[in-house]
């Protein structure tokens, strides 16, 4: 099989650089082939996703990315910026379902921001639909009678984009605890409506599931407050952008978290990149905390190499490395991005 | 002077019954006049905001508000629910300034979600927009050219709603520690590229005020990582809605947190209400903190009827009722609506 390898901005070429040395070693056959992406390949090739790139993740069984952002492209204009890098991805590829998982890590209690009681709790995915919404509608900017300059964003959802992220979200609770949080606006917008209508539809087929539905801005407190209530949330692509980072950092392990964007559960190319960004401030410093790119290829080989066994050791790996201490300086340790790399090497053998 | 109390569902009634006994008491030769409003409106009158509702908001120099919200109400068509009146008295009073401090009371540490030491350092203002983005734009239910059912709703600002908003932003932060936070999601909106862009005009009238510009996702993010980097946030209706929420209930408090909806900073009509929402679960039994209310009531004096001085006496009332260690259940306690109230017209002596 073959991954790319998307390093992009920032700490993502080191970061990925462990995730791969990971791979490398289950020894599983699998070729990597890496594309510029982002403010690399504004530099590189003139594109924050030059056509070969976007041709490579379109050959791939599966991408391994790292992040984009760049301070140095902020004066770019929108569409040359490297976070439209990713967003061009998700469209292109048709990644419509987004997988967060936020969970504590057993002696990361003191990480937290919440109290550890109440963080000790989180053990959530959020699924976030990730290729339609105000993301993706009519956008621009017009001027209106009175002659005022006016940014518009079309914010839309139609029936069949619900029902195939609320089918996901189903599917995931009845694989874990039967219970399914849907978070919308439907008390203010007409988009949210469809979407409520939409996942009731889809869940008179999933009977023994607990379905609850909950406003946004809701769901951003009850996250603070009780978090230990929710297992499978799912949510359109705007707030579910938010209510991810909240509910990472809730755990406090943001360094930590993977996730996978897909489109279909198994068998088909996925993205897979930490939730954490570019975080330019401490590139190239060896100071990253390579292990939410090191879960994010575990998630790569669960979902699109079809290859559990292994995806389970380095999550294992991970658990282990961090149970028996090792930490990199967001975890207020002193380990470099290479020595976080081997604690978890050691720990697959 | 005249204030209007639209007491309206679920535990508004209780609440705000306590706001004006204390502004009562206080003597101001304040009169009095209720209206019906949410579903009690709609059950009373036949609308969620009946005209005269609305004549008399607008008759008034203040709005006293409780809240609405009602279960019975659900299956009402959109138009007809109780939620629908807040808005349509925003946008028909032109209450675009919505102003939502975030403060820990003393006392009350324990209640914070955030770690004591975390959540102590808050003391912010969040600056909502309140009459304009995808609350107010263009919605409905539309058919695809595939003949799919889809929702939608247009997001839009123009320069002279966001130039408003911000101005106010910049004059609450000369007054306060002359640190703005800009909160918007440029990175892929166009709507958010005029908010910056404009933001960043007022800016250069402002020369003492440090801005920052923050992406909503981060935002929530740096809320419960670290929110004492926070003074004064100005952000859009939508943003505003979830993030707002969420900073109150970092500090726990979500029963002790008023809020304010301007159209002028200080001389014109302006509605007053508890962030805290209808309750529906506790209603008329009691139970309710109304020091939310009380403390929206104090607002009230302060920006729409030229009253500090009074405004200070109900503040620092209810922080000594609290510091004197007086609780409702939702702060561990056994006092009743009303006992509470009696402890804050204790300290009003
Ligand atoms: C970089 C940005 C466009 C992106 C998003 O908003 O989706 C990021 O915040 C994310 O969550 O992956
Ligand atoms: C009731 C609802 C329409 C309202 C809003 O979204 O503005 C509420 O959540 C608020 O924040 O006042």
């Amino acid at each position: 099989p073959l991954v790319a390898i998307l390093a992009g901005d920032g700490i993502g070429p080191e970061v990925t650089a462990e995730a791969r040395r990971v791979l490398e070693a289950l020894d599983l056959g699998i070729d990597f082939e890496e594309g510029l992406v982002g403010g690399a390949g504004y530099r590189g090739a003139g594109h924050p996703l030059p056509p070969a790139t976007l041709d490579l993740a379109k050959r791939a069984d599966g991408v391994l990315f790292g992040a984009v952002g760049d301070p140095a492209c902020d004066a770019l204009e929108r569409a040359m910026r490297p976070e439209q890098a990713i967003l061009g991805l998700r469209k292109e590829l048709g990644l419509f379902a987004n997988l967060r998982p936020a969970t504590l890590f057993e002696g990361l209690e003191d990480a937290a921001a919440l109290r550890p009681d109440v963080a000790r709790d989180i053990d959530m995915v959020i699924l976030r639909e990730l290729t339609g919404d105000v993301y993706f509608g009519e956008k621009g900017l017009r001027t209106t009678g009175e002659g005022l300059r006016q940014g518009y964003d079309v914010m839309a959802y139609d029936e069949a984009e619900v029902r195939r992220i609320a089918i996901v979200g189903f599917e995931m609770a009845m694989r874990r605890k039967k219970r399914l949080h849907s978070v919308d606006k439907a008390n203010v917008l007409e988009t949210s409506q469809l979407w409520r209508d939409v996942v009731n539809e889809v869940a008179t087929g999933y009977p023994e599931v607990a379905l609850i539905h909950m406003y946004a801005d809701n769901a951003a407190m009850q996250l603070v407050r009780h978090p230990g209530q929710f297992d499978v949330m799912v949510t359109g692509n705007m707030f579910g952008d938010i209510l991810s980072d909240l509910a990472s950092m809730c755990v406090g392990s943001i360094g930590m978290l993977p996730s996978a964007a897909l489109r279909e559960w198994a068998g088909a190319c996925g993205l897979y990149e930490p939730i954490h960004g570019s975080a330019p401030d401490i590139a190239g410093q060896g100071k990253a905390n390579p292990c939410a790119a090191i879960l994010s290829a575990a998630m790569l080989l669960r979902h699109s190499l079809d290859m559990p066994e292994p995806a389970d050791r380095i999550e294992t790996a991970v658990a282990a490395a961090i149970a028996g201490g090792a930490r990199t300086p967001d975890l207020g340790g002193t380990l470099s991005t290479s020595a976080m790399g081997d604690a978890v090497l050691a720990g697959l053998a």
